[in-house]
């Protein structure tokens, strides 16, 4: 694999004003998304706010990025993450989650899941619970020094995750080489509802980029 | 755990009725996901789209479901499935994945997936993709026949996964008891991207039900 860059020169006042007029409508298509799960209004309704949405989509459709959020940036701007679905404040996929960590390797972050987040009746999905974890245990693995992707990931649910407030905590338990390993896990009002344990791998790309400096060689993209 | 139950007593063609309404309008939503997070439109166009979704949330906030989808119906019903963060047509979360499967336990889906499941640059999210299996595995292990909770899920990422269109595949390989052994994989252009082992459960609600019928006893409810 090859990861593609596209060099992000925005100055961080700009980036600031950039995230203070997306960040508020991004919270707002995220109540959107909540309403679409439970708003209860009859058909006209609907119709109606289907034509405030379609209006809404004329605007935003005048101007597209020639790239994703992901590939606008230098490893660790803050605008690549900008589209992450679980971090990301332009994502209204994601709650977002936000994530701190420590240079030990040890990350966590207290967060609220809604209806949207549903599998099992009233609790998360196992799956968004999987999806959480993932990128918890790439922030305790990252700790602020060097990008990981995941290699194996192992979760064992213990019980229903209900929705509603929740942590999740994720360490580093060791490094073999370019393997890392590490844990995580996921709790609710009564304790762990998931444990994960995980291999992280050092892309080839970053290796390259650790021994040689920049690196360019590979600069081609894989994207589909 | 135990199992929350509000009877649905919708007609179907009340509920097909519904879904016309509701999935063009999530579909609407689910373009504004997109435009979140690949719009370039300056500041005050995003403002005037801001204004247009705050018209629309009013709308939608005049009354609200009184439990989540999930909630909402029987076991297997359709509305059930609506809010669902994979499959849900009312839910802009879910891509959505159509999911086809056989009573051998197999189950499979063509999906497409765009930059609001990113997470490595041009890459889907590694926990995209076991929110993806894990969705997948569920509908090879139930087939039609019972619904079944992730014991544990292994996944193991061969390569990243590009953004696109994709298949996941899911079966049963056996069961034992109320334990069911399965396997799945995503395939991108050029094959396997994850490979995934899982053992499922069958969730101690249903087991009385399947061996006394009804089993209303634990019918309280652990929702968050």
């Amino acid at each position: 694999m090859a990861w593609p860059y596209v060099a992000d020169d925005t100055s961080d006042p700009l980036l600031a004003a950039d995230a203070e007029v997306w960040q508020p409508f991004t919270d707002a298509v995220r109540e959107l998304v909540d309403a679409c799960v439970q708003s209860d209004v009859d058909a006209d309704d609907v119709r109606a706010a289907q034509a405030d949405v379609e209006a809404a989509l004329a605007r935003l459709g005048k101007a597209r990025l020639s790239t994703t959020l992901g590939q606008s940036g230098t490893v660790g701007s803050r605008r690549r993450a900008w589209g992450n679905p679980v971090i990301g404040v332009r994502n209204p996929i994601a709650p977002p989650l936000h994530v701190d960590s420590d240079p030990a390797g040890r990350a966590w972050s207290d967060f609220h899941l809604g209806p949207a987040y549903e599998g099992p009746p009233g609790l998360v999905h196992g799956g968004v619970v999987s999806l959480i974890i993932d990128q918890v245990l790439g922030h305790a693995v990252g700790a602020g020094r060097q990008p990981a992707m995941t290699g194996t990931l192992t979760i064992r649910y213990e019980r229903g995750t209900p929705l509603g407030d929740l942590r999740v905590e994720a360490w580093v338990e060791r490094r073999e080489g370019v393997k890392i390993h590490a844990g995580a896990h996921v709790l609710g009002p009564d304790g762990p509802t998931a444990v994960a344990e995980a291999v992280f791998i050092v892309p080839r790309r970053f290796r390259d980029q650790l021994s040689d400096g920049i690196g360019a060689a590979d600069q081609g993209s894989t994207q589909g």
